[in-house]
């Protein structure tokens, strides 16, 4: 028995990876990146605790400003939001409902699911290509909001500019939201799209970059009639909602970038050497531009290894759906971590 | 021109109270305690910040049974959020929808009036007694969901826990929210209810008693029934909405109660001397056991009086509605602040 509407009552639950910490552990399952923050984060958080009782700026002024400087755009044409999870939920709430439904790949970032069916909202889910990669034309003059992770998640492939914007060119009425949660590790950012098409919403975060996962802090670029809209739900539904640490952890961040930077071109020589040592080991691996490879292992099942792994203290990610539950989904750690992840495949087949 | 679906193109904005921060201003219009978080706080936050590239805990463990314990319930009846105003977004979410009303009184928490605009829910408005009070009958045997502040705001009017029992056992098909964030102020928790009622969920926050309005941490008690329904949403919404940084001061706070419960205690002193002394100002004050007071300056209108108090640097709230306008609401800080509104008053009425 539940007094939860019957429209929610069969909401499938979000399974997150495995959280184990602690000493040994490698958690390679959660795309985090290896790196603590950046030195300026922890004094910027200290200096707020004293003034924690009172309310947190709602407006977020000085970490959107600090963001327009960063990227080159104005104010207005920022929001952020408490995780990226937060900012894709006020925008498919905003532009999306039982009557407007969404397409987005089949296989991509599983959350899109949970927010969508908590409001209803039918998908148009277009299947990959066999080899995984979305095909543009599936999106073009569709007529609907449009949500594709650049790159996407779980494969790591993404789409050029000039694919993005025929897909946003030839949708003119509706939002098209490009999640660009991993493009900090190699692909090219549509921002500069963004000053010609009032319809392209791009969603980010510092979860993955920028070692901020912990502390929840999203944001969203686009024209100032997207983000007006945005910022219109957000403010009813929790306008407060990002709080006064998060926001000087950001503000802090980004006065250091250039750690945040340098640590992604770590995470894209450790992600080469990966590919490469899985490659030698018999496994089949996507070219990933994210901070992650998806490979299929050969000689055992994915959901094997990766217990096999685990039993070793290395956490890796599998997904038991239709199409990719013969692949892990392995994120990119220290150079360290990654070739003590080939020592333990190594051991496991019996090549040690 | 506008993305936004037609039914959110009308949505309100929220009028938050004035943010000014600085020295010389004393903000008596935000119910903000006046005192910081307690010593052991800083420590804990400051231990997270080499963890922040880790996703937070979305079971909220640690802080979900240090609130079981402080309270003397399972962490089953525990249910955290992202302020407060998070956790009133998923309750209303789960209970209520646009064929689904929700009760509640006509003056009252304003922020209830987003939330359910933002959901397409239908209100049904009770009007306060003449006398500002809650007349308890009007909701007994309603058969919708309730919504009622306890004490009320901007009143800050109670009622008692026979009345709330009669409500909340006459509607037992429906959830019945108490919104508890002024509770440690002075009037009776309705948590003892919990057991014995299914349809009860109580909500609060660490807001105005805990002084940590700017770390957004709000939580709700009630049966295993009604918190594995908020809990359904929370999971489809947001699951990480509650920050590694947050949690953490969360659990500190706790360990040190005693701190905050004697901040109450200092708070509800100066909210008796405020009421006296604005009654011998010649104030209409009505008995609040909120940390705030609701009161009908003579001589000056309402909106008058705030600007003339804005003038010398002490920032109060007025709301420009029916029934209400001539009325200020005036956070409880320290006596001495209370002491400063008391000379400023005198000032502003020439009787210095």
């Amino acid at each position: 028995m539940s007094f939860l509407l019957k429209k929610h009552q069969n909401l499938p639950a979000y399974a997150p990876g495995d959280h184990a910490e602690g000493a040994g552990v490698i958690r390679l399952n959660t795309n985090e990146p290896p790196y603590p923050p950046s030195p300026g984060v922890a004094a910027a958080v200290a200096a707020e605790i004293s003034a924690l009782q009172y309310y947190n700026d709602p407006d977020c002024t000085q970490i959107r400003a600090a963001l327009a400087q960063r990227y080159g755009v104005s104010p207005a044409n920022v929001t952020v939001a408490n995780g990226s999870d937060e900012l894709l939920y006020f925008a498919f709430m905003s532009f999306a409902d039982e009557t407007h439904p969404i397409a987005l790949p089949d296989i991509t970032y599983s959350y899109y699911d949970l927010f969508t069916a908590a409001l209803n909202i039918p998908l148009v889910r277009i299947p990959l290509r066999g080899d995984f990669t979305i095909d543009p034309s599936a999106y073009c003059k569709i007529g609907k909001m449009i949500v594709i992770a650049n790159p996407n998640a779980p494969t790591g492939y993404a789409l050029g500019l000039d694919q993005i914007e025929d897909i946003v060119k030839s949708n003119p009425e509706n939002v098209v939201l490009i999640d660009e949660a991993y493009v900090d590790f190699g692909s090219k950012s549509a921002l500069g799209l963004t000053e010609r098409y009032e319809n392209l919403l791009i969603v980010r975060t510092f979860s993955k970059s920028r070692s901020l996962a912990g502390a929840r802090l999203g944001f969203g670029f686009g024209s100032e009639r997207v983000i007006a809209d945005i910022e219109r739900v957000r403010n009813a539904v929790n306008l407060y909602s990002v709080n006064r640490m998060t926001q000087a952890a950001g503000v802090a961040a980004l006065k250091e970038d250039d750690y945040y930077m340098e640590n992604c071109q770590r995470i894209i020589r450790a992600r080469e050497y990966t590919t490469r040592m899985l490659r030698q080991q018999g496994f089949e691996v996507l070219d990933s531009l994210g901070n992650f490879v998806f490979a299929k292992p050969s000689g055992m099942g994915a959901a094997a290894l990766k217990e096999q792994l685990a039993q070793r203290g290395i956490l890796v990610r599998h997904f038991n759906q239709p199409r990719i539950r013969d692949y892990l989904r392995i994120s990119i750690g220290t150079m360290e971590q990654m070739q003590a992840l080939d020592a333990a495949i190594e051991m496991i087949f019996g090549r040690a």
